[in-house]
């Protein structure tokens, strides 16, 4: 089964377009999202991690008391792919989307 | 009021002897769990968040598909502090008491 394909240059800093807060870092998309206490990250945290299982595709997550850093790559392309920003922007479309 | 103490080296060399696996880095103390998939990791995450919000002390939590770090320090004392300890333990404990 043939995986996705790994992104251009400058297809990689199209889709940052549409992302504000999404940075390209060391070859991954990285964003910091801040909450009020850990309660609402981990709150944040398993919403994102039903979102990942849905897609079969998960960021890497790190947790840090009222922050959250997902870090996006694909590992079997070596690169960024079309998953990496469709599940950024599921999650911030989720989260956006949220009344508050 | 008082925050924890910070312990001496001897006492964190103490106190880490009777943490298998909990290792010592740059001043906090950090432990790699490893599980089969990322369901499973996040049902570890959620419990020790639990654990965490009992004891009003949080780790740094990094979660990589089947592979969680807990990092362990108590800001408010520049260092390592009995909370740290007593945490880990709590985490260690209800995870070995798990059937299987």
């Amino acid at each position: 089964m043939a995986g996705p394909e790994r992104l251009s240059e400058s297809q990689v800093s199209d889709s940052l377009k549409a992302l504000p807060a999404w940075e390209l870092k060391g070859g991954e998309i990285t964003k910091l999202y801040k909450f009020k206490d850990f309660v609402e990250s981990m709150a944040f945290v398993n919403r994102v991690a039903a979102l990942a299982e849905e897609a079969d595709h998960h960021p890497d997550i790190l947790i840090r008391w009222n922050k959250v850093t997902l870090t996006l790559s694909t590992h079997s392309a070596g690169g960024l792919t079309q998953k990496d920003f469709n599940l950024a922007r599921s999650i911030d479309g989720r989260r956006d989307a949220r009344p508050g």
